[in-house]
């Protein structure tokens, strides 16, 4: 794929598109000779779609590479995944609508306990609620002054988790984690991983102090963990590139802050499958691109409850003909990578995808599943691709060359 | 396949994989709806574990591109074939386990008879035996002093083949073969291709010249013809890249050398695939990744025997139980490139694959051929894919990115 030739062949019109990602939907068989997840899933309307669409398998970055969420997402979005190199901290950031710009380094924290001798002994500070965080959020930001000619912003996600971000000149995203992930272990110290990094280093060290004091009296949450510092860069958006016009509908933050990277437009957090699909409809008629996440089939799958998985993806089917009743031009059902529930965990395996329209060339395959897909017409190829072929059977790429 | 991305993610593990090469496996029928030569042959073996695995075919380089050994097996070893170039003399000097340091050129050499005319009427001199090269070469040595800082090796291979290494600043691999392949022409000139080959031109015809003052009176091995001249490089190596401790066990002596040029350990010379079989079963318990070669599916194709190539095949397979006895967590079963015997050469025609392990993704295919594994899961893919592939089903890839 080459990301700038098809941005100059992108042009408007008046088509529909819809990405339904299941996450983490391809999966494997439990025992020898056993079905997958997709396999054993009563899924006649995905069935029904895979006779009219054109099929196949799809690598999210490439052969046996396991993609985490963010290189999986951009991937679909069709930028190039290893190029487009997101960290947590950014994520997480964007995940709670956190307006990062250029430059800012985030992280991700976590309230944690501190025993007397400095040992972590409990990575979460026993789970805090919502409000607990707010409040012990609020106390630290009092003595988060700038230093250095750096602002600190310190945001309640939920429970034990927290974003940190730091803007100002000079900021580096070369610091280890501080949360050693283990307990009986003291915190790791964040010390600069390359030279430009010594300023970042020295700020984030003076944070970690300042909320140990404020801290110092909580029986639980005393200490402040962090991990994934990132850098936020600003990428050429969905709409600048491929010209249209996105929405994003997905209930988990994550999913939303990954769309927002892009500049997608964002429907504001639903909880249930049913109210996405509900704010499709209600959108429909403003949109032409619709990223719509479903991420049961990926947390269950990380439960590693077979039969959770495949009740998700039959809800995930059950869920379809409201979306076929909008006729979209292009439907597009994939997910962003596999999370077998023999695994319990994201895999390198190919994810089954389906690209439905009025002019997709059908295959033979017949149901939408990892076998089935082997012998679709698209082969296997990696997912960079399917953002291009969208817009050719959206009518929104133009002829290369003369 | 991005070689950095791989890299960074390679993590060590307890796991084994074997890789099983069957060179040359690849095959075409003799007639127009006839077998190849792994439909003809008898393989049980392959075809039961075909049934637990997850299969495909591999193109070494590219479609359309036949490849020499050199890029078959780089690209097997998870190298970049195109990338990793090495010439034919580093090839011979590394087949006879000479110590090449970075920047060395070396050229395969043959002793050849020049007639009174100074034509080429032997290009291999009567095949000299081992001990009259070793005697002639002794000879030679003694008028190879250095020249314009340069050291000169000159060494046995076999019969009438010798390497020629020169070891010195200022050296290039930019020059012609001197050996005209074709009786009843004379020598090639090596004359410089680029301008920085000058020294180096000079000296090897210094070289050549000086072996035809000493060869003089002999009555066959008169003349010293060259060819491959290529300059060895140091590879970031196959245990620092993948983070795996590696054997390569291989009959051959150009086998071990390519497995040497990428810092594989060597199991010393064996025979037979018996052997090399008991080397694996021996070595078992010390290494973690395991390089196997089976050279007579190659050579029985290159000699256009169609049935001792069934039969070769047969013996492959009737040794893999063998194999399968150690349990490895992975075993992949290809070929570095098609060796057609309606060909009598290597081929461009993409190779089986078969690759085992607890969690692939098994497909239908219920067969190890070129025709069953084309409906394969892992479909058609670069070979270079194969090693990444085989560490994440190894568990030895971290997950990429958040």
């Amino acid at each position: 794929m080459h990301p700038e030739l098809v941005d100059g062949l992108a042009m408007e019109a008046k088509t529909k598109i819809i990405f339904y990602i299941l996450d983490g939907v391809g999966g494997l068989p439990m025992e020898e000779g056993g079905p997958t997840e997709l396999e054993a899933a009563s899924t006649p309307n995905l069935d029904s779609l895979a006779k009219k669409s054109i099929c196949g398998m799809l690598d999210p970055v490439s052969p046996g590479i396991t993609p985490g969420s963010g290189p999986g997402h951009f991937a679909l979005f069709g930028y190039d995944p290893i190029e487009t190199i997101i960290g947590r901290g950014v994520l997480e950031a964007a995940g709670i609508d956190f307006p990062l710009e250029d430059g800012d380094v985030a992280a991700r924290g976590n309230f944690a306990t501190l025993d007397k001798n400095g040992l972590v002994i409990d990575r979460r500070a026993g789970r805090p609620s919502d409000e607990k965080n707010r409040e012990l959020v609020e106390k630290i930001r009092r003595v988060l002054t700038p230093q250095e000619g750096v602002k600190f912003f310190l945001e309640t996600v939920k429970e034990h988790r927290v974003v940190l971000v730091l803007r100002g000149e000079g900021l580096s995203e070369a610091l280890p984690d501080t949360d050693p992930q283990a307990v009986d272990v003291p915190p790791l110290d964040p010390r600069p991983l390359k030279e430009e990094a010594a300023k970042t280093s020295r700020l984030v060290k003076g944070v970690i102090e300042k909320a140990r004091e404020v801290l110092a009296q909580e029986p639980q949450a005393n200490f402040l963990l962090f991990r994934g510092f990132a850098q936020h860069r600003r990428f050429k958006s969905f709409q600048e590139r491929f010209k249209i016009k996105a929405l994003a509908i997905a209930a988990y933050p994550m999913y939303r802050g990954l769309a927002r990277q892009v500049g997608m437009d964002i429907y504001p957090p639903v909880e249930t499958l049913d109210e996405e699909i509900s704010a499709l409809e209600e959108k429909y008629a403003d949109y032409d691109f619709f990223f719509l996440h479903y991420k049961k089939t990926d947390s269950t799958g990380e439960d590693g409850n077979f039969a959770a998985k495949q009740e998700a993806i039959s809800t995930a089917d059950a869920a379809l003909p409201r979306i076929l009743a909008l006729e979209p031009d292009v439907l597009v059902i994939t997910g962003d990578h596999s999370t077998p529930s023999l695994l319990k965990l994201h895999s390198w395996h190919p994810v089954p995808v389906l690209l439905y329209s009025k002019v997709c060339r059908p295959d033979g395959v017949e149901a939408y599943n990892e076998r089935a897909c082997l012998a679709g017409g698209l082969g296997r190829m990696a997912t960079v691709n399917l953002m291009p072929l969208a817009l050719a059977n959206a009518g929104r790429l133009a002829k290369y060359g003369a």
